[in-house]
């Protein structure tokens, strides 16, 4: 019988322990937080379930790791923040044990490549595996980009491609598959560096992960304004281009985990350019108009949408 | 159906939506925390999960909701942190969507006693409803309460009564119960007022959650001293004392969610009278001594233990 104390030991090892503004670490009630001064923390909180989120024919214990803590880190991308910390409470089986490690292997190598120190957890019994993560990151005081900032005029970018984790999903259903569009679904990388450059940029930023027309449909409301985006400009894969029937997935097909961006046309050319810098690919896909409402061209078979987990649209289980 | 905006929309209305400090509520990709300059930030996560924190049977949904912030909370206390905001990642079946608004007028009751904000939050389906908050207070910088800092020496204070919480579920599975003592099991009471005081008394202190000695331990072994407590010193209720056969299970039952501080002697006359005057009783059960371990008088029934999560010890389902 593996104890809770075992369980934890074993998800700590392959962390780094020590780091700037971590007063105090895992092992103790709470972990302890030195914010710099004149710091904004933004905070983020997502999870995954099982069965919902992921499943063990597809994802490795450590595409999960990786996956459970890319998606909170998406988050704080989306508000130009700085990684910091986060803390992980896991619901398992006690037969869950031997993945323990192998989902923290996962978890850490994308911790060290963001540069964020895990600063505590929580192990509780459960039927079900899942992975709840709070995130939480710095921006200079009064900086952190919000959903409500984007103009009439801004031009809209996307970071990355669209369309291919829904595609893997699809395509199991179908049993073909392809290593490349599974990798966006197993492993998405979240667009830290495109958030801190956007930072100085843009008015506006969300993370597209229930689908780009809800996700952009989400800014326009909190902002007020409407937008015009071009469908054939929405960037997607050579492989979701060879594969899929039309532009519906990459519109509306959710985990994505990619940036939308609004930045003002005067500052468009230094945002490209800052972006090439650090080898991230990013697309303007549209412009954000006066009123309301989202328009798309190029998009004849579209039923407007995303992901909702309440309604059943998705289920990989 | 309930879709995912609703469930969210029912969570969030009972909450407060402004509150210092908070520049970004829930509703953006992250919350936005101004951290005072100075200041530590001390964060905890805790998770209550359906059959194994609680059932139905026993917890109403209001019960749930202040139980999942409650032991949170008590982490903060433990900290001597004052609350500050929280995060919940709710997974739950769509059965459950008339439960969820229930929920979180417990959860919200005491978030506004505690001043302690809604920052953000998530919803995911599961088979199985599990509430898992992460939560964050401050401290002046350097001050918060750790388990290492306890000397040879130290009085050794604990708040409230213990067992009960434990005794309410031995009560259930006898087919009789006491009001009392089922009100330590469903909603305990975060003890923050003493450890804000205890920040400026005490040289260690802890959350006791899982059975007072295991928690005791914890502190002896991260201090590097030992310690002497006698049992008829641990303070347990009217009703506990009437019905239970010995004091194991005040000793080592789990769920007290009360604190144990090491305060140096010349400080125990000051942190009597400041607990006394906000109306918080504590008891004084023993001394860390130098050396390692714990002895224990008065417990002759006694089998060292505490509650783990993995090891199948205790069980409402």
């Amino acid at each position: 019988m593996t104890t809770e104390l075992q369980l934890i030991d074993r998800f700590l090892s392959p962390f780094a322990r020590k780091g700037a503004g971590m007063v105090l670490g895992p092992g103790d009630d709470c972990a302890v937080l030195r914010a710099s001064n004149g710091t904004d923390q933004c905070v983020t909180t997502d999870a995954l379930v099982e069965g919902v989120h992921f499943t063990s024919e597809l994802f490795s214990d450590a595409d999960i790791g990786h996956k459970a803590l890319a998606v909170n880190l998406s988050d704080l991308a989306a508000m130009g923040a700085v990684p910091r910390w986060f803390v992980c409470s896991v619901a398992c089986r006690a037969s869950d044990a031997a993945r323990v490690p192998r989902i923290a292997r996962g978890m850490a190598a994308l911790a060290a490549r963001a540069g964020i120190l895990l600063a505590g957890g929580n192990f509780s019994r459960a039927d079900t595996l899942s992975l709840h993560i709070t995130a939480g990151g710095e921006v200079p005081r009064g900086t952190a980009l919000t959903r409500s900032g984007a103009k009439a005029g801004d031009l809209i970018y996307v970071t990355g491609t669209f369309g291919d984790a829904a595609l893997a999903l699809a395509l199991r259903s179908l049993q073909r598959q392809n290593k490349a569009v599974l990798l966006h679904q197993l492993r998405p990388e979240p667009r830290l560096a495109v958030g801190l450059i956007a930072r100085r940029h843009a008015h506006a930023a969300i993370d597209v992960s229930d689908g780009l027309l809800q996700d952009l449909g989400h800014v326009l409301e909190a902002s007020g304004v409407g937008a015009h985006i071009d469908a054939h400009l929405v960037p997607v894969s050579q492989t979701f281009r060879d594969v899929a029937a039309n532009l519906d997935l990459a519109l509306t097909g959710g985990e994505d985990y990619e940036l939308a961006l609004f930045i003002p046309a005067a500052k468009a050319s230094a945002f490209e350019r800052e972006c090439e810098r650090v080898g991230q690919k990013v697309s303007c896909i549209g412009a954000a108009v006066k009123g309301g409402g989202l328009s798309v061209d190029h998009a004849p078979h579209l039923k407007r949408g995303g992901f909702d987990h309440f309604a059943g649209v998705r289920n990989p289980a």
